[in-house]
C-alpha cells in the first residue's frame, strides 16, 4: 500500500477528541472548538511540510509546490465542521485524506507537474447562520452581502464570524478564485448510504449530486387557551404543522422511484410559539428541505405539498407563508474526474460502482471553476451526522489509496 | 357601586407595567420580575391595612382580622404570575379585586365574622419546572417530594426556586392549612373563553373545573442524513410526532360534544433531535393535554391515541413511550359558593349564567381543605395566555362588584 493506513486512522481519531465534550461529536463552524480543529490541522500540514494559508473566504489552505509554476493547482479535501451531535468521518475523512496524498507524494519522492493544495472548507455543515458550504461558495464568489448579512441567535453576523475565524469578508465581493484557476478538485467522503455496504463494493464513483432546496414555511393560527378554546374554534398552527410534516413525507415515498430517487425532509422546526403545554400553538415555523436529481421535481414539491393542502388549511383558519432559503441546482460530476477515479479503482483492484450524492457537498460550488469529482466509501449501516456514523480503518485505507492514484492520474490527465 | 372601580382598572395597569420589557406581558414565576410583582402587591397589601405574609408554599397572604377569631377564615385571590407573553388579567383580575373587597370592607365599616384573607398563590401557570399551582398544592400539602427535586433547564431545583421566592420548602412535608382550616375560597377570573360574551351576561357561576391530564410521548426512531436515506428507509421521529399531533386534534374534534366538551392539545414540543435541516429526526418529546369533565375520556385518551397510531408507527419503525406527567381530577364547585355568588349576582342586578370551565385554577387543590367557588367574568372573543387578552373596565368592575356582595353573603352562610 502506498499510503499510511495507520496515519490516516491515528490522525482521524485525533481530531475526534476535539469535541464539545459532553456532546460527542461536535465541531460547530464558528466555534472556539472549530478553532482548536483548525490550530491542530495547521500543525499537520506545516508538519508535512505543506506551506500554509487562509484565504478570505476562511479556508484553511495547505499548498505543496508543482513542478511547472504555469500549471493551476489541484484542489483536494473537504471539511472539518461537524452538525451537532454528528460523526468523526464525515469530512474529516476527506481533510485528512487529503493531507496524507500531499504528505505521501513527499515520502515517495513523486512530485507533480501541478501543485496540490489540500483544502478545509469552512462551514460545509449548515451552519448558526442557515447556510451551508460557506467557504466553497466564498471560494468561487457566490457568498453575497445579504448571505454575509445573516445573523445567527446570539447576533453576530457571518461577515463578523468569517473574521472570527480569520478570514476577511471585505474582500468577498470577488471570489478567491476566478473560473479555471484551478485544474480540478476531487474529494474522498464518506457515503452516508448503504448502495456500497449492501453490494460490498470499496468505493463509489459519484456521478453528480442532487439537487437541494430548502424552504421555510411559516403556518399562522392563533394562540389561545387550551382548556377554554373548544376543539371547533381553534386555529391551532402545529396542527397545520403536523400536516406538512406528514404530507411531505407521503408525498416524497409516492414520488422517488429507484432510478431517480426523491427525499423530502423537515428536520427542523425553527419556531412554536408559544410552546407551553396549556396554549394553542399559534405560530410554527420549519423548514422543508426536497433533494433529487430531477430538477423540476424538486422545484414543485413545496409549492406542491402547500396547494394540496390549501383547502385543509383554510378549514382550519390557517395561513401558511413559504420563503425559499435556498436552492443549489444538480451538479454533475466531471466525466474525466469521473473517468479516472475508475481507472484508479480498477488499476488498484478495487471494486467500485457509480451512484449518485443525494448529500450536498462543496463540489456543488467548486465546480464552478473546474472539473469536479467524488470517492464515496462505504459506512456502517449507511449512517451518518450521527455519533454511530462508523467505517472500518481498512475501508478508510482503500479510499485513500485510490484517491491518491487518482490524484497522480489526474496529474498526467488535466 | 360599593367598590372603587377607577382604583381596581388602575391597580390592574400598575401591575401590568412589570412586565420582561421586551414580551409583554410576561411575569414568569420564580423571576426577579415576579419578585418585583409581589413587591408592589405587598406594598399595596399593607397600604390597605392588611397584614402581609408569605407561607412555607410561598403565597403571599394579606390578612384583615374578622370579628369573630374562633372561625376560620375565608380565602379569596388568584395568581400574578403569567405564562410567557401572556395577557394583564389573568390571575390579577383575582388578586386585584380580592385586594379591593377587603379595602372597601374597611372603607365602608362592613366588619366581617370571618378573617378575609387576600391570596397571590405562587406559580399557578405551568412553570419552568412543568407544574402549575405550586403554590395552592404547598397550601393543601400536594407538593411531594419528587416534585420539590423537579429541575428546570438552568438546573435549579423547586426546592431551591421556593426558597428564592421566600418559601420555606424544607416545611412542606405537611400542608400549610389542614384541612376544615379555612370557610372558603372564591375566586374571580376571565372566562378565558367565549360564552358569556356571545351571550352577553355579565358573570359566570362555575360549577367546576375540567379534569386535565398531561401525558408526555416521547417518539423514538433514528435520526440519518437527509440526503442519502431514502424515504422507504426511515425511521423518521418528526413524521410520528406529526401524527400523534394530528390525531389528537382529530379524536378530541370527535370526542367533544356541547354538553360535555373535550379538549385535546399538543401545545408544547420539548424535543426535536437533531433538530437540523438536513438529518432526519432520530427522537422527538411532546405534550399531550386533555381536558374534560368527562373523567373517563380524559383518562383514556391517550392510550387510546397511541394504540390507534401503533401499526402505523411499526410501518414506520417508530417506538413512543408515554409517561403522564399530571392528572388532575374533575374538581366539583361548592353548591354552597354557587348559590351565594348566584343571589349576589340577582340581588345587584347582573345576569349570570352557570358554566364549567375548561382551564385548571388553584381551586383544584384548595378544594381538598374547605368549600370553593369561582366568578367568571366575559374576555375579548375568549382569548386569553395571549398579549391581546383584554376586558372592558366596566366588565372588571361588575365582577368585583358582585365578589363584594358574596364575600359578605359567604361571611353570613359558611
Amino acid at each position: 500500500m502506498k499510503i499510511n493506513a495507520q496515519r490516516v486512522w491515528e490522525r482521524l481519531n485525533s481530531l475526534a477528541t476535539l469535541t464539545e465534550p459532553d456532546r460527542p461529536w461536535t465541531r460547530r463552524s464558528f466555534t472556539p472548538m472549530f478553532l482548536k480543529g483548525r490550530e491542530w490541522l495547521r500543525a499537520e500540514f506545516e508538519a508535512a511540510g505543506l506551506s500554509v494559508s487562509l484565504d478570505a473566504g476562511g479556508n484553511l489552505i495547505g499548498r505543496l509546490e508543482g513542478a511547472d509554476a504555469s500549471l493551476p493547482p489541484i484542489l483536494v479535501g473537504s471539511h472539518s465542521d461537524s452538525v451537532p451531535s454528528g460523526g468523526r468521518f464525515d469530512g474529516m475523512l476527506g481533510v485528512i485524506a487529503a493531507l496524507e496524498v500531499a504528505q505521501c507524494l513527499q515520502e515517495r519522492g513523486e512530485r507533480l507537474e501541478h501543485s496540490l493544495e489540500v483544502v478545509d472548507f469552512l462551514a460545509e455543515e449548515p451552519s448558526e447562520f442557515g447556510l451551508s458550504c460557506i467557504g466553497s461558495r466564498a471560494l468561487v464568489g457566490k457568498l453575497d452581502d445579504a448571505m454575509l448579512a445573516a445573523t445567527r441567535p446570539d447576533g453576530m453576523t457571518l461577515r463578523e464570524a468569517i473574521r472570527y475565524v480569520g478570514g476577511n469578508p471585505d474582500a468577498l465581493h470577488s471570489p478567491c478564485r476566478a473560473p479555471g484557476s484551478i485544474a480540478g478538485y476531487v474529494e474522498l467522503h464518506i457515503e452516508q448510504g448503504k448502495i456500497l455496504e449492501s453490494r460490498a463494493l470499496d468505493v463509489g464513483i459519484v456521478t453528480g449530486i442532487a439537487s437541494i432546496r430548502r424552504t421555510r414555511l411559516a403556518v399562522t393560527g392563533r394562540a389561545d387557551h387550551a382548556g377554554q378554546t373548544p376543539m371547533d374554534d381553534r386555529a391551532d398552527a402545529l396542527v397545520g404543522a403536523a400536516r406538512l410534516i406528514d404530507g411531505a413525507f407521503r408525498a416524497a415515498l409516492a414520488a422517488s422511484t429507484p432510478d431517480v430517487p426523491l427525499v423530502a425532509t423537515v428536520g427542523r422546526v425553527s419556531t412554536i410559539h408559544p410552546n407551553a403545554a396549556n396554549a394553542v400553538p399559534g405560530f410554527v415555523e420549519l423548514i422543508v428541505e426536497c433533494r433529487s436529481a430531477n430538477e423540476a421535481a424538486v422545484a414543485a414539491f413545496c409549492d406542491d405539498l402547500v396547494a394540496g393542502l390549501a383547502p385543509e388549511f383554510e378549514q382550519l383558519g390557517l395561513t401558511v407563508e413559504t420563503e425559499r432559503l435556498s436552492h443549489v441546482p444538480a451538479t454533475p460530476c466531471a466525466d474525466v474526474v469521473q473517468k479516472t477515479i475508475a481507472e484508479a479503482a480498477e488499476a488498484l483492484g478495487k471494486s467500485a460502482c457509480a451512484l449518485p450524492s443525494g448529500a450536498g457537498h462543496d463540489g456543488m460550488f467548486v465546480s464552478h471553476i473546474g472539473p469536479f469529482g467524488m470517492i464515496f466509501v462505504p459506512c456502517l449501516q449507511g449512517r451518518s451526522h450521527t455519533p454511530e456514523e462508523w467505517l472500518e480503518p481498512e475501508q478508510a485505507a482503500v479510499g485513500v489509496e485510490v484517491m491518491y492514484d487518482t490524484v497522480i492520474r489526474l496529474d498526467r490527465t488535466l
